[in-house]
């Protein structure tokens, strides 16, 4: 199962966007069996903690999404694996009960091949819809839907897998990967006088082209005079906080961040060795790169780090203003570095690295537009009811997919998340 | 100490705004001591759950609180009692180790009795400070706002102690106490277009008067066209909530809230019987009052509420532009009842209740505003290092001392806290 | 209240044994309060940990044990308090419902004025029985066992207070001690050879004199040869082991007590400061006295201790035979020192120091005589229910109520428990 | 890889006792392989509690320990995996760190097959040395032990498994296996008179055959008159006392064993439905039979059943005394129903199926024998550190490998383990 992923995965990347919807369900689908491919059964099993979900549960449950949400509509649809629904329903109180988030590393069964199978299936039976003719337009909301879900969940087996081998004392690499050397940037600052920006995106599906309901409405806010740093903090000016005792004081720390530093014992970046000197990929240990944007951070780290500088963390608001004067370009999991990178030196005075890397903090909170509305049905459950405890990201990462993400688009974790490819760019007020 | 308690409490409220800042310390402290005298040494020891404190912790801690910032300032200075640093300092590590903030129900020394002298001694040599004309203009910036600091913990102190007796199975009174019945208002709405408005308040001490630092800058926020109930949710619009099957079906919630009204076993507001008839007050149990406002929620069944209503929970701008337009008038501590209630109808079309009876949760996580600037020093550490995993609240309660509360004042307390008295006022899209 | 304590304790503890069971009753119930006068209201309601009690619940919870199984067994009776019954009631499951054992401390109603106002009241009912001839055999059994059982709760009340105090950063005494210098007395061995002993007591009440039910059935037990220590470990001694690395190897404990040595930081034993120089006891800081028997160690630490002398632990059935023929004699709570001490060098070639000053461990895990009944109703739970995951101890310690123990005394903690004046005598296999 | 597997097994356990050494290596390693044979990798990776560790860790593990004990004993041996050391190592704190035990089931990598393979080359290494002659005494003793402890880790492979397959909702079986009707036994009472009786084993390897360390010195007992039940409970007896409101009463339950009760909401063993009419079986649901012995009970439930049955546990010695006089015949893994039954009716009047079908509860506590004496160096570890929390369980199991017990043998648990094979057995006071 090793032999030739590299060019399984780049085959499900290359190329022009696929002219129609049926190409690309059949793109985004391979993508993700190509994404789990370097992986053996026992590899896709495991479930490092709570927050993750083993590889296998990702492909099962990407598979569910479509089944459930776009076969199963149609009356009188008989499940393929009825007695799988329990397992492989994430979160959606109103379809039914799921299994225990923290137990889907002890699902055995089905197995792997099952779970490949099952994929095979239910694409079977997504193709004769189309050549059928019987994908009505629901349907194919809900397709499109279940091809960004199956995208956000490519991204998090990738996460989730790094945070798998890593537990492991051996630490082996996903698979071999090829990083090029970061180019130094110098830290500039753009200035932005005070305006309204229009912010967020016109709600999908009356409004093409896709965006997730908590983007929606598009609305007008007022973003207030500020600066913004013209690139991310990289790894050298991070490790400079690490070794002015950033770890050891709470002075720049939020309470709760200092607490959960303390009990945890963070002392650097998760995937950094004690010294500063090397990381953990996705493709094993690796010297750091000073030059490479800084990732694995919690909000809490982020946020300490931005206040050692003398800055702060953006808004969604600023960051999305800058954003949208941008083209979504970047280094994505299409590019197969799996890492952070800078490779090119940027020119011009503009904002770069935006997109694509490592998402970046920011310092809002992640809530609901004013207007917003959930997607109707059980679809409401996708984004709305996780509007509490958590902040927002904003622009992708090296393990998102191309064409995934955009100005508009929100991702959300808890500010003591760590495991994915998160860091910052800084902010100042004023102008 | 049981004797005269509600004329002591009375001689510590009534009358005009004392001129100087002299007598307004005097009547600040003083109404201190008059809010613990109902207790018993064993009553002001008591720790109920760790994100409440003892009545004598309180005392002691605003006693410390203007030892070290007012007294402690001046070179040379003596501490009364150099051992009982470590145990009322509340989080300022700035200032040095704190005793944990679970385990301050387990001092029984000092004695209530000790306190209360150290409280007569910090109040004396502040007197002398006075006297002796050495207060210079630091020393009344922190004066005045450790005054408003010890208002803060005269609120804590009542839902603490609350809560404290609450959790004894005798469930006895804090004292008698009278409480009018309410009066019935119907539910309207108030139409607000789209607008520019001022927030916040601008920075103290260099402007006046006094706001703490999380209210400023002022500055624009730009406000959606929204709606914004006429009065708070009652009491019973509440329970026809619970009765409605609130409490037994997640699709309201959100996720986070679910969770923990599920784990723990949540049927109704904090204080209410298993009947939704009857309420625990600090006067004893008593009949639910219809027509009061619904208080003690979390922000989850806030939250949940305002979603089961079509509604949702306005954001702390919607709320503080309302406010901005009415005098800060409503139920506060002073008038002794220490429980909501709605007295009086309202007349005209406007917003009533906003100030006292309940603080109101408001859908804007704690965050800085923009150009926010922490206090210097350890008194930086006040208000910025909560700025996370927090909700907004506005208004003042049925606990607040009167003249504390102001249209930008922000409360902020964790999504789970209950035992604050915290209702709504519900607030929809458009206008 | 602090006035002529050390009177009080004496007048309490004096003089011959009382000729009648009134008598008795009357001088055990007022030792319990002269133990407590020396604590106030507030340091009555500490509870330091779930395992521990406020001293005001014991003096309630020994009152509501008369009450309950002596007054209120006579047909008519009328609560003294019916309300209270849920709160001092502790364990028995058979009675009904019983206020949370870790909630204990959150009880400052009733007062502690009003618990010591119900022991009298409770007396006066008792003295009233006794003067009508109304105690009838069985409440004369239930008296006695009342008595013991009250004498339990007396040297609780010191251990859980010493702990409480103790857990206040202040660290204050309990009150004024006088605790002699130990004398050196060279560690000695008695050889033991394989014989049937006698174990255990008649079972009370059937025969007299008083025995816990867990004592009883006398019953024969071949003891093995072996060669038990003729006193105590001391304090010189288990330096010694601290100080050659025996919290920080893991080669001398059992796997248990390795993991919570680990877990909760243990370096010494529990009230020994961080240089083993000075230990604190119920008089305060103090220094160590080498002679004088260790005490404060958990299971794990005594048996790890053992195990690195080269012995081990005696089974409880090697020191009842050779408890069986020596007094009772020793240092016991009514000598006032309250903390273990070897004053007199001992004579002669047996074993010393058996009763009183430190309870010793044995390697008995606790457990059912053959032929073992528990009382018969709701005092069955007095004792049997605890049969499972505690160790036997002996002897009775500085705490202890002089008369209260004996040779077939039955003491049990878990093996983590610290904080009761525990220690170990040393065996070893062989004669 | 699940064709053949029950040839397979029979192979592994047809036959006469092998000849050599050398032969019983090769037929108990090749029985682990079997037993695994039915687990996909993925199966093989489950560990559904911390007590629980994987299929392919029990291979790994039992491998490691003839690499370590016999192979790495020769100087200069050069390991075959230096880095699977710590994975594979379980608590031998004296040989170097061990992963954690809770994190067993997150090692994807080794994989089974190179597990299987590492497996294959231990065994061609130890191969290689009897056929070169270099296996000195020691490394044969340990050879000897190896195999008995690859034994209990057979036993334990299924134990683990069961509960791993049962924790997945889809519950599917092991394997599909034949358990035979059990024949109805009525309750008998074996009466004992007190008497001295030899328990334990010579200690090995001073004295052959085998026997664990914790199973020496033999030593004289003295046990009280007692009767002894000629049977295990059965399943029948055991749902009277569920029907009749075991479960919801606490009157004959241990104090620590009715909170775990009610904590973890137990209603009936382990595997039954909530009907007590079916259980799961490795061979997946099947009806409950009567007759066949209660099992998968923790020493908590077993001991209330004897209470409620007016009856109580026996000791580990008077079971002993009863076994010493029987053959250890009965169901064992070889005959491969690897569940509890009683197929044929007893005949005469003594005791029956004390070996095999169900390990016995004992209300012994797992303690050392009067001069018990660890095996030298790091295996002093294998049994003694563990002498604190647990009881001893007798007679071996429906998954012990038959000729692993002896009326000696002392297998232990936790009193809260409910996932091994354990029963009861009655015993009564006097005789």
């Amino acid at each position: 199962m090793h032999i030739s992923t590299a060019a399984l995965l780049r085959s499900t990347t290359a190329g022009a966007v696929p002219a129609t919807l049926a190409q690309r369900f059949s793109t985004v689908r391979a993508r993700s069996v190509a994404l789990a491919a370097p992986l053996s059964a026992e590899d896709a099993m495991l479930q490092s903690m709570p927050d993750a979900s083993p590889a296998k549960w990702h492909l099962a449950h990407t598979s569910w999404f479509f089944e459930h949400f776009v076969l199963a509509a149609q009356p009188g649809y008989q499940p393929l694996q009825p007695h799988w629904q329990v397992l492989f329903n994430s979160y959606y109180q109103s379809i039914g009960p799921a299994h225990a988030r923290a137990r889907r590393g002890l699902l055995s069964r089905p197995s792997l091949a099952q779970v490949l199978d099952y994929r095979t299936a239910v694409d079977a039976r997504i193709a004769a819809r189309f050549d059928e003719g019987s994908m009505d337009a629901q349907a194919r909301r809900h397709l499109i839907l279940g091809l960004q879900h199956e995208q956000q969940h490519q991204e998090l087996l990738l996460t989730d897998i790094k945070h798998a081998l890593w537990s492991n004392p051996l630490q082996p690499a996903y698979r071999q990967l090829q990083v090029p050397a970061s180019a130094a940037l110098p830290l500039g600052w753009i200035d932005n006088a005070e305006r309204i920006v229009e912010i967020g995106a016109p709600a999908w599906p009356q409004h093409a082209p896709f965006a997730y309901d908590n983007e929606s409405p598009r609305h007008r806010v007022l973003v207030a005079a500020h600066r913004l740093a013209n690139r991310p903090v990289n790894n050298h000016e991070y490790r400079q906080f690490v070794e002015a005792g950033g770890y050891r004081e709470p002075g720049c720390w939020l309470s709760q961040g200092w607490e959960l530093c303390q009990a945890e014992g963070w002392q650097q970046p998760l995937y950094w060795d004690a010294h500063c000197q090397r990381e953990f990929t996705l493709g094993g240990w690796r010297a750091l790169d000073p030059h490479a944007p800084v990732s694995h951070l919690s909000y809490y780290e982020a946020d300490a780090y931005a206040r050692w500088a003398g800055a702060r963390l953006p808004t969604e608001f600023e960051w999305e203003a800058a954003a949208a004067t941008v083209p979504p370009a970047g280094h994505f999991a299409d590019d197969d570095h799996l890492h952070p990178c800078t490779p090119a030196a940027a020119t011009g005075s503009g904002p770069v690295q935006l997109f694509g890397d490592v998402w970046e903090w920011t310092s809002s909170a992640y809530a609901a537009y004013p207007g917003f509305r959930p997607l109707p049905g059980s679809l409401g459950e996708y984004n709305g009811k996780f509007m509490c405890g958590q902040y927002v990201l904003r622009g992708g990462s090296c393990a998102t997919a191309r064409g995934h993400v955009r100005a508009s688009y929100r991702n959300f974790f808890a500010p003591s998340a760590r495991w994915q490819f998160a860091g910052l760019r800084l902010a100042r007020d004023g102008a």
